[in-house]
């Protein structure tokens, strides 16, 4: 099977400045295509340490992708690194440097030489022109191994995935199907798990493979299988899938490889439906994960994201005595805001939520992580109390995915 | 210099299911302590694939962490690896083993064999006890080389890296001072910024390095100084970094390394004002990007995410008609969300975005990516037309920053 190996250049990646999100859509890329990624590496903007990698990675891979290295400042050396690499001579290439022009006539900025520098290639390499930016990617062949260099810059380096590189290798190489099939489970352990499809895993044949992946509390299940005959493939893992589901149907939240947001917008959307929400501590995070979501103004009409108890009054009619009395986080409280938010927004169903995500806030009786969610629609209003011991922004996403995963489940049994 | 690198492990990591944070995480943790990391590797769960990694890592490492692959589940074999590489025997290991009895004893869950498992370990490691799950972390020592293996459940591998692994590190090895000091620049070009600082940048000694991170259409400008002699590194990159910031102050934003939103909720809270927000297209995420701050609530009121034109109406007092004759993406139409907000919320400040994000929505005479932004207070409103061509996220990412960016300035300028 075709292998390939990701490196990824630049200091950033190595003091934890940014995280790295290209490697992980190029992979996705990459097997979808059927290559399958055995290793990704981040190097640091040195000379001997790229050069390294680039002996090494092709030990083991018959394609090797790298990215980042490549802007038009002192700290990037990757483009002469791999001229002098594969022997090549830098050249003017026309076409690239056409394209530099236009760029910065479009944006009526003020071009200077270093600009111009980005049309140098080595001569030795096929251009891949970048039309999103002013870095070209770049492909090089070497005893039958594929190098091709990309810009860092995410949707620079994904443009020219799709429109080039993905294509030039489907050319080059024959690849197996590779196909992935994902469940999502809520409310069971990965240990249970494990034990109550025991007897599934163990029969499993080599060429499928299955994978737990814990998420928020909640454990994604993925099978694996990899053929050359796609749709026998495609019938066996098929088949293994339903008998997956059907064990686990106790815990099943959805069958495809989406997150819960989705979920919920589909229901939705499927129920004609729409819900709105009433945000005291996940500060409209819930209204960011639903309208992620493309064409989300189907199902989703809004937000309160009632920070201060002004807010909370003003905007969600929450009543003052009580709020002094029970505390923003309280029943009480939770389900006013859900109330409220219903009147104001008129959806047909609701969240709201309030909590303390830390990593100050806490008190004797309501700790850090103390979260009260209400979920309903007009007639009926369902509430859940949590408790997280997490850092902020985890207390914020488990509470976002917890309080979609209730609404669920209500719109399902309770409506 | 002591280095270290990162070996995570597990198949999703590969197929471009998850996002790789911990390793940023790590990395950021050892800079911190004077540690060098040289490369993150990641690799699948498969044996000779990870045993490889190990051989090869500790060529150019000192330091070596591993995390990933230590769940009680079948496709985690990195434990009896590591067992058999360092040629250990599996011992029962009580403490751990008093761990997972208590664990499963507070979440009243159903303990099975599996389970207890995770308190075999290798007799030839130092055990790192994890409160916060049931896999230990272990610690080999070979040839005066560190092996550190993690749990990869990010805020197991978090507390151990604090509590145990780095206190150990620091005990064995001498590490130097690397010292970061980070600015950002809004509205210039990399290539312009490098232009307007050559001379300095030619002029930096061996140990001091400058990288440009480009983020969002803004640019961050690192110096990195390395040296045993902390009072002389601090004094010397203090200067530098003092000289930067005049060649770049046109375009200063911050001369801290954290993001637009902590800058703006640094000037409100530093004036004891207060905002609020009105947001269409971003859906929450400017009020997200705001509460993702610890003590939020000290400058940040609340949103409105008025996403139907219903909302807009109902919850911002939006003209219907002037609606339905400019559309919701006009100028007219966000400087009324902006008052709006403002009457409903009583904030002193506000900002208020509607948009089109894609990928559907477009119009002839508003494509995907238009976007129009208003920001002020009672007397004052400043709008914004801007244009994007990214995918949703970006689009969304990109809209948020710069209606912080233009708050921002609206706040040091206009009021």
């Amino acid at each position: 099977m075709t292998q390939a190996s990701i490196i990824t250049i630049g200091d950033e990646l190595l003091i934890g400045q940014v995280i790295d999100t290209n490697s992980a859509w190029m992979a996705q890329q990459l097997n979808k295509a059927g290559i399958r990624v055995v290793r990704r590496v981040a190097v640091a903007d040195v000379w001997d340490e790229i050069w390294s990698a680039l002996d090494e990675e092709q030990k083991q891979a018959d394609i090797i992708l790298i990215t980042g290295g490549l802007g038009p400042t002192a700290d990037d050396i990757t483009k002469p690194l791999l001229c002098r690499y594969f022997g090549g001579h830098m050249v003017i290439h026309e076409e690239a440097k056409q394209n530099v022009l236009n760029i910065f006539n479009r944006l009526k900025r003020p071009m200077i030489e270093r600009n111009l520098k980005q049309a140098e290639v080595p001569d030795n390499c096929t251009v891949l022109l970048n039309k999103r930016g002013t870095a070209p990617g770049m492909l090089f062949n070497k005893d039958g191994k594929v190098f091709v260099s990309l810009p860092g810059v995410p949707h620079e380096m994904m443009g020219l995935m799709e429109d080039d590189v993905i294509p030039a290798l489907l050319i080059q190489f024959q690849f197996p199907s590779i196909i992935h099939k994902t469940l999502l489970t809520a409310g069971v352990g990965e240990s249970f798990l494990a034990e109550l499809i025991i007897d599934f895993e163990t029969a499993l044949p080599a060429h499928i493979k299955l994978a737990y992946l814990p998420n928020y509390g909640m454990v994604r299940l993925r099978l694996s299988a990899t053929g050359f005959n796609k749709p026998a493939v495609e019938n066996e893992i098929e088949q293994l899938f339903e008998d997956l589901q059907l064990l686990v149907k106790d815990y099943l939240v959805t069958n495809t490889d989406e997150p819960m947001q989705n979920v919920v917008g589909k229901l939705l959307s499927a129920k004609e439906k729409t819900m709105c929400t009433a945000e005291s501590c996940t500060g409209g995070y819930i209204a960011h994960l639903l309208t992620s979501i493309p064409g989300a103004s189907k199902f989703y009409d809004g937000s309160i994201v009632s920070y201060s108890y002004q807010a909370k009054e003003d905007l969600l009619q929450v009543d003052k005595t009580l709020l002094e009395l029970k505390g923003a986080v309280s029943e009480e409280i939770v389900i006013q805001m859900a109330k409220g938010a219903l009147q104001n927004i008129k959806s047909d169903f609701v969240i709201a939520v309030s909590g303390i995500m830390g990593p100050d806030g806490g008190l004797p009786d309501k700790p850090v992580g103390t979260v009260w969610i209400a979920v309903g629609n007009k007639e009926d209003i369902l509430t859940q109390k949590l408790s997280f011991r997490f850092n902020r922004q985890r207390n914020i996403e488990l509470t976002a995915t917890n309080a979609l995963n209730l609404l669920r489940k209500f719109i399902l049994t309770g409506a």
